[in-house]
């Protein structure tokens, strides 16, 4: 089969600081669909073309972050032999009992080198996108907020960037697509990586700050529907931290954002398409405006110095 | 690893009835870049964004056509294997030897039930897109034409459907995306096919005239570059088919064009990102019309009955 | 002062035969939005852009087409200005006195020579776009349908083309912008003018039924809005007549489709801006089809036959 | 007649410091098309669609900046009348001669309070957009750079705003489209005025440095060619001010760049169409960065600071 294994970035479970401002902000001017609360009170929510469950789960904290970084694998089978890819790699895994999340089967749990939970699932109850599998119509009517199609991808940090790599090659089959060197020519600044046709699925920084987030990805539909974004979330008034504005990396097009408890987001359109024979790109170390700013080529301080 | 095997559509050669109004139509009109001529008179051409040596092969023949479809894999050992099992499955093979083709290593050949010839390789020279991979800048200038970013899919007609699509279903690990249902209710008219997140990247329609072809796309940017497209075809005069418009299936945007030996061509944007897990789509037949042009409803003479 | 005279088509009354189901069209699909019904059961709409109280009447009618254009001028003393140059130059006028219309100042009524149902007027209600002028966001949210941004021009058909063409040269300072010539290449087919910056304000064609609307036409903001349009249209099975396409004339883009009674309307985009320094062009008749449609190059039959 | 006087920004003035240098960007990445060079070095440029034989000239000098503003009047009768209506106005006025710029009429030159130099002139050769005045093409093949359609509207500065204003209103028959409030609530920090449908023509800004320009603007078609103009600055290592996004005033789309010589330009998109019997909008002096960058909602000290 030609695409196995792991698919794409499945859910993400997000600390904010208040539930119902964060709902507000996410269903109203992020615009995803609200699709469950559970008894812990936490939040589901899915994009409008999303078939699956949900992508996001809101949770109440004292502060921002991220929980944990779900990827959704093709069946039960590939998730036991990766569950076992896994061990046998050194990697201590531990299954979450299907109705953890609502909707969501058995997950394998595991934490990576730069510190970060990530999981593995196999199923997720699908709810579609309302057009239905027969004769679907080809749009979806009154889309509220930004609507973005996906989850799209995630940037993290961590100081352990090299094992983390490592793992993602060597064990969930990602490929790197992109990669910032450091000063000394030679060391991963920052890595970018596709388990898919996508120019990325995660990214990892280095960072001395462990099992943090930049930022979870969106993608929307065209360079158009950014410029509504944009408008809209400063219509809003919502904390835009820089775009829209085109990638070096990738060759995506982008807006950065904060929501209400300081999770940076992006809205993220376009990139190339990635095929395992392609060689990777690498930016050096004197070029880093350009690869991440390419119009401005210079990296606000905020963008270097916020993560959560 | 994730994306494995079958990799895309690569290369595909074109019968045209003179070769250098070819050329003209093919750099200057359509604006693919020509990347070499062979001792047989045959010109190869890629277009701007696509990284291989070529994607089109155009041949002097006597009547239009499409000689055959190349399809690029992971790696030699796939090559091998898919020629094991497609061998396994009772289809004969063969080998076209390094340097049949520019720039392109040994490929394995056999017939589909549907009577094309089509031919896997796994290796081919890589001269890139001029932007490079240390520090690429993102837009490649002064494109001519409507420069498409990439040979994107085939549509192709014959009588044995069920057979070339359980072949690409069974051996060459391609999932359907979308179908269209026969009066019957039951049997497939036609079958989109991917092997990648693309929505389609081979479709098969059941028609008595086996081995034919109906278009090969090219895929553009954007919905705004497909008006471009529209306009430079109608002022070169080119014979446009259809569009711009939206598909029913696959929800891509389109314009359908000849080249100036008869030979269908599409201008494609847009589609959804398929994934393993996803359900495929069914058009009932009383809906055929919705299936192909979204907007009009309604399929033209012209696109029905002219192959070639 | 720069701008004087005619400013704009201000509104227009149309012949409806179900008013809610029309009510229904023109909000939920068009996108108007509805502000005012009077006692005799007529609808009153506006776009979701423009300020004044409306741009187009609906009302209930045994057969479609549209009973008066009303053009909104400058202010009371050019309204008496102009109705006494129609006077002079032999058009008979009619006070139509405030409060006719709804929020709608006295209107100067005069019949032009192909037998339309012309009207002045320099006062109407202001009600704004909801952003208001005092530090205004730049987006409008949760619009509905299609939602344009002005009822941009008309086109209408009858007999006496040089009468009207004439008049509205000659008196009210519109300036012809494109022509189509008859097969004698003398005669003016159709006639596009203007008394703005815009490529079109208003066109004649000749055509023997006199008094007969070809279509009203409303600006959207993009090419990618266009294709919502049609996508919207297509989705509630509305009547689709063209497009989405490029006109040779204006080099606008366009959709034409119908209202449930029969009326066709058009979603238009683009167009140059026209100055009056410009020279006209000239359209041969061999190339009407690239002038109307400029991708398919010809004129489909129920463009040609059907006005109302 | 409807559109009268003075009909738009005609041909501005550009001081360079090394003629062919900026003869390269002008032509290579901002997409002029050269049309002249006359005895004193100065060099002539248009848009692709100007139909006026220029729209810059460039001048070579010891410091950036802008020697005089040119505004096409309706014909011969207007200049005259205007020129006298400034004298009555107390402005006094040169008449420049046919042949001092190339094919270009006399001009009449006076100086507004704010301490430029503007001229009117009704006459300049009509070179053409390539297309033609018959049976025209809708698209001009092969354009280099940014390839603007127009110079569109020029930002100056000086201490005597409310005289340029005035003078503007009172003699040239401008409209104030918009306006900032200084910190008191009532005088005009800056005012933004039409002479057309456009949402601006000219703007000026209340500044102690008179006679100082702050930026040339063209317009391009859409927002995705302004992503192009970005990616193309961007790729030529052009300083970039700030861009792509949108303004506050005027709802347009911007990129903010500099030429080789340090003269601001700026590529707009969009803006709303303004008719005379629009109320202007007011912006408040707190709101300043809405106004002027509607998503960052602040102004970079670059913005504010330099003007040539």
């Amino acid at each position: 089969m030609a695409l196995t294994g792991v698919l794409r970035p499945g859910h993400t479970q997000i600390r904010v600081l208040d539930i119902e401002q964060s709902v507000d902000f996410y269903t109203n001017i992020l615009g995803l669909v609200q699709t469950g609360r559970d008894a812990s009170g936490r939040v589901y929510m899915k994009t409008c073309d999303e078939r699956d469950h949900h992508s996001i789960i809101l949770k109440k904290a004292d502060r921002p972050g991220t929980d944990f970084y779900g990827m959704k694998v093709l069946d039960r089978k590939t998730l036991d032999m990766l569950d076992s890819d896994l061990r046998a790699y050194g990697i201590a895994t531990e299954r979450v009992p299907t109705g953890d999340l609502l909707a969501t089967g058995e997950r394998v749990r595991f934490e990576v080198p730069t510190g970060h939970l990530f999981e593995l699932y196999a199923e997720k109850e699908e709810i579609g996108d309302t057009l239905g599998y027969v004769n679907p119509d080809v749009i979806i009517e009154d889309r509220k907020g930004i609507s973005p199609i996906r989850l799209d991808h995630w940037q993290i940090h961590g100081k352990d960037l090299d094992g983390s790599r490592n793992l993602f090659v060597d064990v969930l089959g990602f490929n790197v697509t992109e990669r910032i060197l450091a000063e000394d020519g030679a060391t991963d600044m920052a890595v970018w990586m596709t388990c898919s046709n996508k120019a990325h699925d995660v990214a990892f920084v280095r960072d001395e700050r462990s099992d943090t987030s930049h930022h979870a990805a969106f993608l929307v539909e065209s360079w158009e529907k950014l410029l509504y974004a944009a408008d809209l979330l400063a219509k809003k008034r919502a904390r835009i931290d820089i775009g829209p504005l085109r990638h070096g990396i990738t060759r995506g097009t982008t807006i950065y954002f904060f929501d209400p408890s300081g999770n940076r987001l992006e809205t993220f359109c376009g990139g190339y398409n990635f095929y395992p024979d392609m060689k990777p790109y690498t930016w050096t170390f004197d070029e880093i405006g350009s690869a991440v700013f390419y119009h401005t080529r210079e990296l606000n301080e905020r963008f270097l110095t916020v993560v959560t």
